[in-house]
Protein backbone atom coordinates (compact mmCIF):
# COMPACT_ATOMS: atom_id res chain seq x y z
CA UNK A 1 0.00 0.00 0.00
CA UNK A 2 2.73 2.32 0.98
CA UNK A 3 4.87 2.44 -2.31
CA UNK A 4 2.21 3.44 -4.57
CA UNK A 5 2.45 7.07 -2.99
CA UNK A 6 6.25 7.15 -2.79
CA UNK A 7 8.39 9.19 -5.52
CA UNK A 8 4.94 9.74 -7.31
CA UNK A 9 3.32 12.08 -9.56
CA UNK A 10 -0.02 12.43 -10.57
CA UNK A 11 -0.10 14.34 -14.25
CA UNK A 12 -3.02 15.54 -15.13
CA UNK A 13 -3.29 16.51 -19.01
CA UNK A 14 -5.23 19.34 -20.56
CA UNK A 15 -8.27 19.51 -18.38
CA UNK A 16 -8.91 23.43 -19.68
CA UNK A 17 -12.50 24.93 -19.98
CA UNK A 18 -11.90 24.39 -23.98
CA UNK A 19 -11.72 20.70 -23.72
CA UNK A 20 -13.75 20.17 -20.82
CA UNK A 21 -15.75 22.97 -19.62
CA UNK A 22 -19.41 24.18 -20.45
CA UNK A 23 -20.46 23.44 -24.31
CA UNK A 24 -17.68 20.81 -24.68
CA UNK A 25 -18.12 17.38 -25.75
CA UNK A 26 -19.68 15.60 -23.30
CA UNK A 27 -17.62 12.87 -22.26
CA UNK A 28 -15.05 15.75 -20.71
CA UNK A 29 -17.45 16.46 -18.40
CA UNK A 30 -18.35 13.20 -17.26
CA UNK A 31 -14.78 12.74 -16.35
CA UNK A 32 -14.39 16.41 -14.38
CA UNK A 33 -15.70 14.94 -11.45
CA UNK A 34 -13.61 11.71 -11.08
CA UNK A 35 -10.49 14.34 -11.91
CA UNK A 36 -11.32 16.23 -9.12
CA UNK A 37 -11.38 13.55 -6.46
CA UNK A 38 -8.12 11.71 -8.15
CA UNK A 39 -6.32 15.35 -7.01
CA UNK A 40 -7.99 15.28 -3.78
CA UNK A 41 -6.90 11.67 -2.94
CA UNK A 42 -2.98 12.21 -4.53
CA UNK A 43 -2.80 15.79 -2.05
CA UNK A 44 -3.76 13.68 0.83
CA UNK A 45 -1.42 10.95 0.34
CA UNK A 46 1.42 13.84 -0.40
CA UNK A 47 1.62 13.02 -4.27
CA UNK A 48 3.47 15.33 -6.45
CA UNK A 49 0.54 16.94 -8.63
CA UNK A 50 1.47 18.31 -12.06
CA UNK A 51 -0.60 20.51 -14.62
CA UNK A 52 -0.10 19.65 -17.99
CA UNK A 53 -1.73 22.06 -20.28
CA UNK A 54 -1.78 23.28 -23.76
CA UNK A 55 -1.23 26.59 -24.45
CA UNK A 56 -0.61 27.68 -27.74
CA UNK A 57 0.01 30.99 -30.02
CA UNK A 58 -3.00 32.98 -31.82
CA UNK A 59 -1.57 31.82 -34.94
CA UNK A 60 -1.24 28.58 -34.53
CA UNK A 61 2.60 28.31 -35.21
CA UNK A 62 3.14 25.88 -32.68
CA UNK A 63 -0.09 23.71 -33.41
CA UNK A 64 0.53 20.33 -34.72
CA UNK A 65 0.08 20.62 -39.09
CA UNK A 66 -3.33 19.00 -39.20
CA UNK A 67 -5.11 21.13 -37.40
CA UNK A 68 -2.98 24.51 -38.27
CA UNK A 69 -5.97 25.64 -40.10
CA UNK A 70 -8.14 25.92 -37.15
CA UNK A 71 -5.89 28.72 -35.93
CA UNK A 72 -5.31 32.73 -37.36
CA UNK A 73 -5.96 36.47 -37.14
CA UNK A 74 -9.62 35.49 -37.75
CA UNK A 75 -9.87 32.28 -36.26
CA UNK A 76 -11.28 30.79 -32.65
CA UNK A 77 -8.15 28.59 -31.93
CA UNK A 78 -8.62 26.11 -29.14
CA UNK A 79 -6.59 26.51 -25.61
CA UNK A 80 -4.86 30.22 -27.22
CA UNK A 81 -2.69 31.68 -24.97
CA UNK A 82 -4.38 34.02 -22.20
CA UNK A 83 -7.42 33.58 -23.64
CA UNK A 84 -10.30 31.92 -20.95
CA UNK A 85 -10.43 28.16 -23.02
CA UNK A 86 -7.22 27.78 -22.03
CA UNK A 87 -7.60 28.20 -18.24
CA UNK A 88 -8.33 24.68 -15.90
CA UNK A 89 -11.85 23.73 -15.80
CA UNK A 90 -13.99 24.96 -13.04
CA UNK A 91 -13.36 23.02 -9.75
CA UNK A 92 -9.72 22.49 -10.61
CA UNK A 93 -7.02 25.44 -8.80
CA UNK A 94 -3.41 25.00 -8.82
CA UNK A 95 -2.36 25.37 -5.20
CA UNK A 96 1.04 25.02 -3.58
CA UNK A 97 3.75 23.25 -4.96
CA UNK A 98 1.49 21.88 -7.31
CA UNK A 99 3.99 22.22 -10.55
CA UNK A 100 2.46 23.62 -13.98
CA UNK A 101 3.92 22.48 -17.37
CA UNK A 102 3.02 23.91 -20.69
CA UNK A 103 2.83 21.58 -23.61
CA UNK A 104 2.14 21.98 -27.36
CA UNK A 105 2.00 18.28 -28.44
CA UNK A 106 0.09 15.25 -27.43
CA UNK A 107 2.81 13.78 -24.91
CA UNK A 108 3.72 15.83 -21.72
CA UNK A 109 6.95 14.87 -22.54
CA UNK A 110 7.54 16.14 -25.65
CA UNK A 111 9.94 18.91 -25.79
CA UNK A 112 9.36 19.60 -22.78
CA UNK A 113 11.49 19.79 -19.59
CA UNK A 114 9.27 17.43 -17.49
CA UNK A 115 11.43 14.37 -17.70
CA UNK A 116 14.25 16.45 -16.25
CA UNK A 117 11.98 17.93 -13.67
CA UNK A 118 10.51 14.34 -12.71
CA UNK A 119 13.98 13.22 -12.48
CA UNK A 120 15.52 16.28 -10.26
CA UNK A 121 12.72 15.70 -7.87
CA UNK A 122 13.00 11.88 -7.80
CA UNK A 123 9.77 10.83 -9.24
CA UNK A 124 9.66 7.43 -10.72
CA UNK A 125 5.92 6.44 -10.16
CA UNK A 126 3.15 8.19 -12.32
CA UNK A 127 -0.64 8.15 -12.45
CA UNK A 128 -2.26 9.66 -15.05
CA UNK A 129 -5.49 11.29 -15.77
CA UNK A 130 -7.47 13.38 -17.74
CA UNK A 131 -8.30 13.93 -21.68
CA UNK A 132 -8.54 12.46 -23.78
CA UNK A 133 -7.43 9.12 -24.11
CA UNK A 134 -6.28 8.02 -27.40
CA UNK A 135 -4.34 11.28 -27.66
CA UNK A 136 -2.56 12.98 -24.81
CA UNK A 137 -3.28 10.57 -22.40
CA UNK A 138 -2.14 7.32 -24.24
CA UNK A 139 1.06 9.44 -25.51
CA UNK A 140 2.11 10.49 -22.66
CA UNK A 141 1.86 6.87 -20.72
CA UNK A 142 3.52 5.16 -23.59
CA UNK A 143 6.36 7.95 -23.38
CA UNK A 144 6.40 7.17 -19.48
CA UNK A 145 7.11 3.50 -20.69
CA UNK A 146 9.82 4.48 -23.27
CA UNK A 147 11.61 6.73 -20.38
CA UNK A 148 11.46 3.58 -17.78
CA UNK A 149 9.07 4.93 -15.34
CA UNK A 150 8.79 2.18 -12.65
CA UNK A 151 5.55 2.50 -12.14
CA UNK A 152 2.69 3.69 -14.47
CA UNK A 153 -1.27 3.97 -13.70
CA UNK A 154 -4.18 5.50 -15.49
CA UNK A 155 -7.49 5.68 -13.55
CA UNK A 156 -9.86 4.74 -16.14
CA UNK A 157 -12.77 6.65 -15.00
CA UNK A 158 -10.82 9.64 -14.81
CA UNK A 159 -10.07 9.60 -18.49
CA UNK A 160 -12.64 9.29 -21.72
CA UNK A 161 -12.58 9.77 -25.31
CA UNK A 162 -15.26 10.78 -27.77
CA UNK A 163 -16.40 7.03 -27.77
CA UNK A 164 -16.74 3.62 -25.38
CA UNK A 165 -15.17 1.96 -27.83
CA UNK A 166 -12.11 4.63 -28.73
CA UNK A 167 -11.64 4.34 -24.65
CA UNK A 168 -11.60 0.85 -24.15
CA UNK A 169 -9.59 0.31 -27.32
CA UNK A 170 -6.55 2.68 -25.76
CA UNK A 171 -7.19 1.59 -22.13
CA UNK A 172 -6.06 -2.45 -23.77
CA UNK A 173 -3.37 -1.44 -25.59
CA UNK A 174 -2.05 0.62 -22.35
CA UNK A 175 -2.41 -2.41 -20.69
CA UNK A 176 -0.53 -4.24 -22.67
CA UNK A 177 2.73 -2.63 -21.99
CA UNK A 178 2.28 -3.04 -18.53
CA UNK A 179 0.41 -0.34 -17.52
CA UNK A 180 -1.70 -0.27 -14.82
CA UNK A 181 -5.63 0.24 -15.38
CA UNK A 182 -7.42 0.68 -12.14
CA UNK A 183 -10.72 2.64 -11.57
CA UNK A 184 -10.72 4.87 -9.01
CA UNK A 185 -11.99 3.66 -6.59
CA UNK A 186 -9.37 0.28 -6.92
CA UNK A 187 -6.74 3.13 -6.93
CA UNK A 188 -7.16 4.78 -4.17
CA UNK A 189 -8.76 1.47 -2.14
CA UNK A 190 -11.81 3.93 -0.74
CA UNK A 191 -14.78 5.09 -1.48
CA UNK A 192 -14.01 7.71 -3.70
CA UNK B 1 0.15 11.92 -57.71
CA UNK B 2 3.54 13.18 -58.25
CA UNK B 3 3.99 14.60 -55.17
CA UNK B 4 3.50 11.09 -52.82
CA UNK B 5 6.78 10.30 -53.85
CA UNK B 6 8.95 13.17 -53.34
CA UNK B 7 10.81 14.43 -50.06
CA UNK B 8 9.17 10.76 -48.88
CA UNK B 9 10.68 7.89 -46.96
CA UNK B 10 9.29 4.72 -45.83
CA UNK B 11 9.97 3.26 -42.38
CA UNK B 12 9.88 -0.22 -42.70
CA UNK B 13 9.34 -1.29 -38.87
CA UNK B 14 10.80 -4.41 -36.58
CA UNK B 15 10.45 -6.68 -39.60
CA UNK B 16 12.98 -8.98 -38.21
CA UNK B 17 13.10 -13.00 -37.70
CA UNK B 18 12.09 -12.85 -33.95
CA UNK B 19 9.21 -10.76 -34.58
CA UNK B 20 7.62 -11.83 -38.28
CA UNK B 21 9.85 -15.02 -38.75
CA UNK B 22 8.70 -19.11 -38.82
CA UNK B 23 7.58 -19.58 -35.30
CA UNK B 24 5.66 -15.91 -34.60
CA UNK B 25 2.51 -15.19 -34.43
CA UNK B 26 0.41 -15.34 -37.40
CA UNK B 27 -0.28 -11.62 -38.14
CA UNK B 28 3.74 -10.73 -38.54
CA UNK B 29 3.78 -13.76 -41.25
CA UNK B 30 0.32 -12.32 -42.88
CA UNK B 31 2.19 -8.67 -43.30
CA UNK B 32 5.86 -9.98 -44.60
CA UNK B 33 4.98 -10.25 -48.13
CA UNK B 34 2.88 -7.04 -48.53
CA UNK B 35 5.78 -5.29 -46.66
CA UNK B 36 7.59 -6.97 -49.19
CA UNK B 37 5.79 -5.54 -52.26
CA UNK B 38 5.73 -2.09 -50.38
CA UNK B 39 9.57 -1.65 -50.57
CA UNK B 40 9.49 -2.36 -53.91
CA UNK B 41 7.28 -0.42 -54.77
CA UNK B 42 8.60 2.80 -52.88
CA UNK B 43 12.32 2.27 -54.66
CA UNK B 44 10.91 2.02 -57.74
CA UNK B 45 9.33 5.67 -57.32
CA UNK B 46 13.24 6.84 -55.78
CA UNK B 47 11.33 6.99 -51.92
CA UNK B 48 14.02 6.36 -49.59
CA UNK B 49 13.98 3.52 -47.55
CA UNK B 50 14.66 3.06 -43.58
CA UNK B 51 15.03 0.06 -41.97
CA UNK B 52 14.11 0.82 -38.35
CA UNK B 53 14.94 -2.04 -36.36
CA UNK B 54 15.46 -3.15 -32.89
CA UNK B 55 18.39 -5.01 -31.53
CA UNK B 56 19.14 -5.21 -27.46
CA UNK B 57 21.70 -5.83 -25.26
CA UNK B 58 21.88 -9.49 -23.76
CA UNK B 59 21.20 -8.62 -20.34
CA UNK B 60 18.15 -6.77 -21.31
CA UNK B 61 19.99 -2.80 -19.94
CA UNK B 62 18.88 -1.33 -22.67
CA UNK B 63 15.01 -3.48 -22.96
CA UNK B 64 12.00 -1.52 -21.70
CA UNK B 65 11.52 -1.91 -17.74
CA UNK B 66 8.10 -3.76 -18.17
CA UNK B 67 10.09 -6.66 -20.30
CA UNK B 68 13.44 -6.91 -18.97
CA UNK B 69 12.90 -9.78 -17.01
CA UNK B 70 13.16 -11.27 -20.50
CA UNK B 71 16.31 -10.75 -20.89
CA UNK B 72 19.49 -12.27 -18.76
CA UNK B 73 22.61 -14.84 -18.97
CA UNK B 74 20.59 -17.66 -19.02
CA UNK B 75 17.45 -16.00 -20.65
CA UNK B 76 16.76 -15.53 -24.90
CA UNK B 77 15.42 -12.53 -25.08
CA UNK B 78 14.06 -11.26 -28.68
CA UNK B 79 16.05 -9.34 -31.12
CA UNK B 80 19.54 -9.44 -29.16
CA UNK B 81 22.52 -7.74 -30.86
CA UNK B 82 24.44 -10.13 -33.08
CA UNK B 83 21.83 -12.81 -33.06
CA UNK B 84 19.91 -14.64 -35.90
CA UNK B 85 16.60 -13.37 -34.39
CA UNK B 86 17.60 -9.78 -35.23
CA UNK B 87 17.73 -10.03 -38.11
CA UNK B 88 15.90 -8.96 -41.01
CA UNK B 89 12.69 -11.80 -41.86
CA UNK B 90 13.98 -13.49 -45.36
CA UNK B 91 12.59 -11.60 -48.33
CA UNK B 92 14.10 -7.82 -47.04
CA UNK B 93 17.44 -7.23 -47.62
CA UNK B 94 19.39 -3.62 -47.10
CA UNK B 95 20.75 -2.67 -50.45
CA UNK B 96 21.85 0.54 -52.09
CA UNK B 97 21.17 4.10 -49.81
CA UNK B 98 18.97 2.73 -47.98
CA UNK B 99 19.39 3.56 -44.25
CA UNK B 100 19.59 1.19 -41.16
CA UNK B 101 18.29 2.70 -38.02
CA UNK B 102 18.74 0.60 -34.60
CA UNK B 103 16.34 1.56 -31.80
CA UNK B 104 15.64 0.59 -28.80
CA UNK B 105 11.91 1.86 -27.89
CA UNK B 106 8.62 1.50 -29.40
CA UNK B 107 8.87 5.17 -31.62
CA UNK B 108 11.69 5.00 -34.48
CA UNK B 109 12.56 8.47 -32.94
CA UNK B 110 12.94 7.84 -29.20
CA UNK B 111 16.62 8.60 -28.58
CA UNK B 112 17.28 8.06 -32.05
CA UNK B 113 18.92 10.82 -34.95
CA UNK B 114 15.98 9.63 -36.92
CA UNK B 115 14.47 13.03 -37.13
CA UNK B 116 17.73 15.17 -37.52
CA UNK B 117 18.30 12.72 -40.58
CA UNK B 118 15.40 13.42 -42.10
CA UNK B 119 15.96 16.72 -42.03
CA UNK B 120 19.26 16.55 -42.85
CA UNK B 121 18.09 14.83 -46.25
CA UNK B 122 15.03 16.74 -46.40
CA UNK B 123 12.33 14.14 -45.57
CA UNK B 124 8.88 15.72 -45.20
CA UNK B 125 6.21 12.97 -46.03
CA UNK B 126 6.94 9.67 -44.52
CA UNK B 127 5.17 5.82 -45.28
CA UNK B 128 5.14 3.74 -42.57
CA UNK B 129 4.82 -0.07 -42.78
CA UNK B 130 6.12 -3.41 -40.46
CA UNK B 131 4.73 -4.28 -37.13
CA UNK B 132 2.93 -3.92 -34.69
CA UNK B 133 0.26 -1.71 -34.67
CA UNK B 134 -0.35 -0.60 -31.31
CA UNK B 135 3.16 0.21 -30.38
CA UNK B 136 5.86 0.50 -32.84
CA UNK B 137 3.84 1.56 -35.49
CA UNK B 138 1.88 3.64 -33.76
CA UNK B 139 4.51 5.65 -31.58
CA UNK B 140 6.06 6.27 -34.89
CA UNK B 141 3.27 7.80 -36.29
CA UNK B 142 2.37 9.87 -33.30
CA UNK B 143 6.13 10.95 -32.89
CA UNK B 144 5.90 12.49 -36.44
CA UNK B 145 2.62 14.19 -36.02
CA UNK B 146 3.97 16.10 -32.81
CA UNK B 147 7.28 16.52 -34.78
CA UNK B 148 4.87 18.42 -37.79
CA UNK B 149 6.29 15.80 -40.71
CA UNK B 150 3.64 17.16 -43.85
CA UNK B 151 2.33 13.83 -44.65
CA UNK B 152 2.05 10.85 -42.91
CA UNK B 153 1.24 7.72 -44.10
CA UNK B 154 0.36 3.98 -42.71
CA UNK B 155 -0.51 1.02 -45.30
CA UNK B 156 -3.03 -0.28 -43.27
CA UNK B 157 -2.26 -4.06 -44.84
CA UNK B 158 1.31 -3.71 -44.27
CA UNK B 159 0.81 -3.65 -40.57
CA UNK B 160 -0.57 -5.90 -38.19
CA UNK B 161 -2.02 -6.52 -34.67
CA UNK B 162 -2.31 -9.89 -32.42
CA UNK B 163 -6.01 -9.18 -32.72
CA UNK B 164 -7.57 -7.14 -35.82
CA UNK B 165 -9.43 -5.62 -33.38
CA UNK B 166 -6.30 -3.87 -31.67
CA UNK B 167 -5.73 -3.15 -35.61
CA UNK B 168 -8.54 -1.27 -36.75
CA UNK B 169 -8.82 0.17 -33.40
CA UNK B 170 -5.31 1.85 -33.63
CA UNK B 171 -5.87 2.68 -37.62
CA UNK B 172 -9.28 4.67 -36.35
CA UNK B 173 -7.05 6.68 -33.80
CA UNK B 174 -4.25 7.66 -36.34
CA UNK B 175 -6.88 8.63 -38.84
CA UNK B 176 -8.39 10.71 -36.27
CA UNK B 177 -4.79 12.68 -35.90
CA UNK B 178 -4.81 13.14 -39.81
CA UNK B 179 -2.84 9.93 -40.92
CA UNK B 180 -3.43 8.87 -44.31
CA UNK B 181 -4.42 4.97 -43.80
CA UNK B 182 -4.96 3.34 -47.24
CA UNK B 183 -4.36 -0.12 -48.07
CA UNK B 184 -1.30 -1.05 -50.53
CA UNK B 185 -3.09 -1.10 -53.28
CA UNK B 186 -4.79 2.27 -53.13
CA UNK B 187 -1.57 3.82 -51.40
CA UNK B 188 0.30 2.65 -55.13
CA UNK B 189 -2.47 2.88 -56.82
CA UNK B 190 -1.51 -0.26 -58.80
CA UNK B 191 -2.21 -3.98 -58.70
CA UNK B 192 0.46 -4.74 -55.98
Amino acid sequence: MIEMWTNTAMIVVDMQKDYVGPGTAPFGQAVLPCVIKAVDIARQHGVLVVWAVREHDRLGRDVELFRRRNYGRKKHGEVVRGTKGAELADGLVITGDDYKLVKTRFSAFHSTNLHSFFQAVGVKNLVVVGVQTPNCIRETVFDAVALDYENITVITDATGAYTPEIHAANILDMKNVGVATPTLKEWCQCDA
